[in-house]
């Protein structure tokens, strides 16, 4: 992938995350700068850690419009909820939706691009993807969204397989990046319309 | 900022936050070493992910002294709580603020020296603050202090803009320091005493 | 140590923890790949702090074979689950303190190897043993166990002092180990048999 349109993806996945964080931090009634907080850990988080763990310089640090992103993501956001009276969750999950699905294709990419093998790739895409949102989670002491099914992880690794396919078959970047987002987007969106959900344990069986 | 003076601010930064790490964990009736766990990440925290993000040597690692400070400052504080009869909790505000506001320049200086641009700078400027004390809250299945308002990522933010400012009219480091250090001490603790709180939100408009 | 030696204490190391962390997770009626997310934090978590503080590449993320014992050792535990109708939560305790003993070893061994001073030895090796499960409670919004008494940071250090003890001796790397080990999984499978627990503050004594 050329250097300007990962650049663009990974602005794009940030800002999303941005807004999403930011709608969330406006349900839980935090206030002041716990919002711009809140909003931030969401979006820089996954892809903070994702540097981290490459140990490459982190990309915000390094470049500043990350940041910029961030911020204006956050305050457009705040100031649209002002604005407008009733804003609907559904803006919530699309938000969530397309960030997970940029977010998952920017985290394989730069993997790939630091000699990290396939499997290490998936797992850090879908790292980059849930992590940022766990410690959303964790920080407002809930039970994580990740952890309460609706396809959330799987839709990652299934966007991550698409893309891995698609890479080895040699096909263009651009439908590499499409197959993939679409492959997310429409698994995390559809689990929660038709509640699509994977059972690997049995439920209701408890250890003593 | 001559490099003596910059470790003795960071080792006092870190002793003024390993006291109000140990006085919280008292407060919540945590026991044994689980007191050392928290005061130390407490005290430690920040900094330590300021360093990971600047992609430098973690601080406490490279340089034991800030270990033996930390676990220092704990053991005088349980020793001290145990021999004085009564305890305010004001203590535990005025270390915090302290630490807050030393802790702040550290983290500017440390990323200005590292080639971070200002804004960059602030931002890591804030999270070396406020990491510490974020995980330990969620550590104890608090809603993080940062959240609750009380000025506290907004005190940080000011005294690093008061510290900008004043660093690039050439101030000397000694005024520069003095005053970004009172600017958040002050913010910090007057947010405390006259219920300071700024509204971005309107509070209490809810997302269906 | 001898490379290929501490290659595989840290996989099997990683293996029970693996172990626990889905035990737990099954414990927790967490479903889907949800349960995968949070035994790979419990099993990788705190050897993934401890390189990041050590400035060294990630050990799973260099070396696909921890993320693969880690994924082996959740499904192998998750279909003996299903098979087996009755687990006890011995287990759970079981492959817990074995994953204790074992990490704090690698990770005393990691840090004496990239030059720390034995204090900070011993610190990051209680940092590798107690953080995954550290951040396991978080995530399922616990106080962790490691603030719950039951000597688990105290067997960790106890182990790390007898790993150290035996090393300036000139003792051979296999009795280090395996009295580090005994010292560690005595100490923490005696502790909830027998109850024992430290008690550096008085209890029930609070701060107004």
């Amino acid at each position: 992938m050329s250097g300007e349109w990962f650049h663009l993806l990974n602005v794009i996945g940030v800002a999303f995350f941005a807004v999403s964080g930011t709608l969330l931090a406006h349900k839980k009634d935090v206030d002041g700068l716990g919002i711009v907080v809140l909003a931030s850990v969401t979006a820089l988080g996954g892809g903070t850690l994702r540097d981290i763990l490459l140990n490459q310089p982190v990309f915000w640090v390094a470049h500043a419009d990350y940041l910029y992103a961030t911020y204006a993501a956050v305050f457009v956001t705040v100031f649209l909820i002002r604005v407008v009276s009733k804003f609907s969750g559904y803006y919530f999950l699309l938000a969530d939706a397309f960030g997970l699905g940029l977010y998952n294709i920017v985290g394989i990419e730069k993997s790939l691009i630091n000699d990290a093998g396939m499997v290490v790739a998936i797992t850090l895409g879908t790292i980059t993807c849930i992590f940022g949102g766990l410690i959303r989670d964790v920080i407002c002491s809930e039970i994580p969204l990740v952890l309460r099914g609706g396809l959330y992880a799987t839709a990652c690794i299934a966007g991550g397989l698409v893309y891995a396919a698609l890479f080895l078959l040699d096909v263009s970047y651009g439908w590499c990046i499409i197959a993939s987002l679409a492959t997310t987007v429409f698994l995390r969106l559809g689990a929660i319309r038709w509640n699509w959900e994977p059972t690997i344990f049995k439920r209701g069986k408890k250890l003593d």
